[in-house]
């Protein structure tokens, strides 16, 4: 096992540190990919906190073209972009005069992308946040990394650009937060494995029967963070987990064997390692996203954060306990999917982001995404992956199969 | 709050490394003090493991002259040291032709320590450790610190006399030693408190008059630790977190409002730090004396060794809950003798141990620990300490004041 070369701390890159008029250049440039989400708002509640240190070069959403504007006249960046180019013409409106360049549809988004700045946070959920991050790849010194899909769907790819771009990515997703800071400045020889936790989402203590019937709002009730739609689902089937075992094995330079996933129903300890000597180091904290995400924006330093505290008088007790792989198959799903390669964990996320579109649309009941994905499995997917067109083929012919299924599912 | 200098990392000092005939000059050679208790034999088991790695320059015991020689024969150290000097010519006779030094009484002792070494691992019981561990930081280069009655009495002295020498300081306690491996390298102006855990001791749900009237076999059956009886008598009033909580405000330049303490009866958690950003870094293990101690040696690279690896499934769960103060006085009482100052440290310290010993010697119950420390304490121990023999005048003085009150409760 060895620390993937774009996962550590970073030498002084080449490029220069993008500048406005009037602003002082030691402030920290943001690129963020994916505005209007949870940890788009998370991260512009960590730069209202700290005006002195980061400012927003560009803000980049799908379809909020709302709360797009909000941000944009409190955070005044340099660029907008909005991927849904229909209502570009009520954003620039908007914000008329007001020295905002605004942006719209797939080439003006990427066109945002490419704007040189000190961090970029990708925070776009899906596949979709692929073809952004790559592209922002050439423009930044440091990716902030909230997009699991693209590193599950794209990780060589991924990692190979950040490496010849001289990019260092520092994950947000708070379990690969919790792992880079319990590595920090380690000797990475010296790590002997990874503790994952996961909460167990909503169903963790359901039976079979009462998980397979399992409705959107009750999937939708996660037990400690409150995230977008698409993940909180994921994390009732342990989908999410699977996504970051695979990210992890990324990010990390780990192999399947190396990483043990519990069940820890109160997401306090977001995950530890253990090193040769027998001893762990585990990151804790209130499930609160600003932590990681502050993280990564101020590493290798930290910065004051209004989070509260952890009480662990009043809570009393951390929990822990096996995942129940029956019941919630598509976690051990991750590991078969990393062995068959690329193509299978492309298909592996395309049908379950159909699988959830479908269950979040009423058009089955939670027990068929598991069924889609885990069948959508059986075909084999071992078509060879080289560059963004062929994971984007890949996908796509998921997701048809996975339409397939889906028409079945819900016919029945 | 800023980090103790002697506490960091060290720089390579202008002091050689001591080195025999055809060994290696790559080892690392120590010098043990305390050879024959807990934390000696612990150490001994580490070198063991990686004889490779590490060679013994010098131990120093007390009195187990049976042990000292079966160590010498294995290990082969230049010199052995036995304070007890009524038994030096047991060993000598017994290493007689083995080319090990022989030394004995304090002289002897003394002289040991002051032989040039590259780690000195300071594992006397007691305030019988300070003058030792002072001479020694003449002679070595890290001092690995398991006495925490040579900090307690003499903090400043010997934080001033490690900086002096340029000797790095390591804490091998496991909660300190949490506490350094939490901080491993992070900014230091980044810490906003630490979390000191405590496993409670056998007493921790007894009722107030059991443990007045406990007997010392009842106070040595700790849950989780295997110790010397002195430490694990102090852990069973909570004396041992005391003593701690003055190592630590020592150790890492902290305020009393920096440390919470927690009991965490499975001893899984051995302490953590919060950071500004509200992010925790716990460090956790099997409670085995082995880890901090290698880690103390090695830091800051980590051996690989064979201690159990945690398993939290089996375990299932982590407890924490506030210390019942009332019933176990001596702990609060360390935040007390702190700002009443040296003086009363040393107070502090030597009336617990005489209380410990005549608890120990059958005298009087468990109780009666606390009452003579408490009402001990209740005198103005405000005289000025400077140096080794102010401190050794005001243990005295402890003393004599202990033997008074320990009297009147085993007439009792």
């Amino acid at each position: 096992m060895r620390r993937a070369k774009s996962c550590g701390p970073k030498g002084t890159g080449q490029k220069g540190r993008a500048k406005r008029d009037g602003q002082d250049s030691a402030m920290k440039s943001i690129t963020l990919l994916g505005a209007s989400g949870s940890i788009g708002q998370s991260c512009l509640d960590v730069v209202r906190q700290h005006p002195q240190v980061f400012r927003i070069e560009a803000l980049v959403a799908g379809r909020n073209a709302t709360q797009l504007i909000k941000d944009a006249l409190e955070f005044r960046p340099a660029c907008v972009a909005l991927a849904d180019a229909s209502q570009a013409p009520a954003v620039a409106h908007a914000l008329a005069g007001q020295g905002i360049e605004v942006l719209a549809g797939r080439d003006g988004l990427l066109e945002a992308c490419q704007r040189p700045n000190d961090i970029c946070l990708s925070a776009i959920t899906g596949i979709a946040g692929l073809e952004p991050t790559l592209a922002a790849l050439t423009a930044t010194r440091r990716l902030a990394l909230a997009n699991k899909e693209s590193l599950v769907c794209g990780g060589s790819l991924l990692m190979e650009a950040a490496q010849r771009h001289e990019v260092a990515i520092i994950p947000v997703d708070s379990e690969h937060s919790a792992i880079f800071q319990a590595l920090h400045q380690q000797p990475r020889k010296a790590l002997r494995n990874v503790v994952l936790t996961a909460s167990g989402g909503p169903f963790r203590t359901w039976s079979a029967d009462a998980i397979a019937q399992a409705k959107p709002e009750q999937a939708l009730a996660h037990p400690n963070w409150d995230m977008g739609a698409k993940v909180t689902i994921d994390s009732a089937s342990l989908m999410n987990k699977a996504l970051e075992f695979i990210e992890a094995l990324y990010l990390f330079d780990l192999q399947p064997g190396d990483i043990e996933v519990v069940v820890h129903r109160q997401s306090i300890i977001h995950s530890m390692v253990q090193f040769h000597d027998g001893s762990y180091l585990a990151q804790l904290g209130a499930p609160d996203m600003r932590s990681p995400i502050a993280y990564a924006l101020t590493y290798p330093d930290r910065a004051a954060l209004n989070v509260a505290p952890l009480d662990l008088m009043t809570l009393g007790r951390l929990d822990f306990e096996a995942p129940r792989h029956s019941d919630f198959p598509l976690l051990k799903m991750a590991e078969h999917a990393w062995q068959e390669g690329p193509a299978a964990m492309i298909a592996f996320n395309a049908l379950n982001e159909e699988a959830v579109a479908a269950f979040l649309g009423g058009r089955f009941t939670f027990g068929a995404i598991a069924r889609v994905v885990v069948e959508g499995m059986d075909k084999a997917w071992n078509q060879p992956i080289g560059g963004l067109s062929d994971i984007q083929d890949a996908d796509k012919s998921a997701r048809r199969l996975a339409q397939e299924r889906i028409a079945r599912y819900a016919e029945a």
